[in-house]
C-alpha cells in the first residue's frame, strides 16, 4: 500500500483498509455510522479519497463500526499502525504483557 | 489523568499532556508548529480544552514538535496511548521485536 505523505491520505488509505477488510460497502460503514442513506456512500467515498476529513468524533464513530482503534486511521507508520490493529484485538492479560515487552524493551535501551 | 470519554477532549488531554512532558508552554508550541504569535497561545488553549480541533495535518504537524507519534492524541486507552508513546521512542530493531512479539501473542490467542 504506497502510503502517500499527507495525513489526510494517510486517514483516508486506512478507513479504506478497515472497511475493506469489515467487507462493509461505503454506503453501508456511512449509514451504520449514523449518515444519512442519500449521502452516505459520497461522504465515505471522500473521505477515503482525502478530500474531506471527519470530526474526530465521526472518526471515533467508524472505528467503532469497524472495530479497530481510532488511532489506527492516523498511523503512517505501516508498523505502528499494525501494532494499534493488533492491541485492538488482544485480551486484557494479553495487553498488559504486551506493555510490559514493551516497557523492558524501552528500559534496555 | 480522568479521561472523558469526548473524542475531542481525549485529543485536547494527550495534546495537553505532550505539552507539559516537552516543557512547551502554549504559545511556543504554536509558533513552533507555525501559527502566528498573537493568536498561537488561543489556539492550542482551545485544543487543549476540546472547544476547537485540528486539522488532521495540523494535529501531526503538533505531534512533530512535541516528539510524539500522532495516533497518541486520539489514543482514548490509556494502555494503548502508553504503547503508542513508547513505540515512538524505540529504535528499528526494537520496533520489529516488539511486533515480533506482539505477533506472538495474538496468534497464541
Amino acid at each position: 500500500m504506497p502510503l502517500t505523505p499527507s495525513p489526510r491520505s494517510v486517514f483516508g488509505a486506512r478507513l479504506r483498509l478497515a472497511r475493506l477488510a469489515a467487507g462493509l460497502p461505503q454506503d453501508k460503514l456511512g449509514v451504520k455510522a449514523g449518515l444519512d442513506e442519500g449521502t452516505a456512500s459520497a461522504r465515505i467515498s471522500r473521505y477515503e479519497s482525502g478530500i474531506h476529513e471527519p470530526s474526530i468524533s465521526f472518526a471515533h464513530r467508524l472505528a467503532d463500526e469497524l472495530g479497530v482503534p481510532a488511532p489506527y486511521f492516523y498511523a503512517a507508520d505501516d508498523e505502528l499502525a499494525k501494532l494499534i490493529l493488533w492491541f485492538g484485538q488482544l485480551n486484557t492479560q494479553q495487553r498488559k504483557s504486551l506493555l510490559e515487552f514493551a516497557s523492558h524493551i524501552k528500559s534496555s535501551s
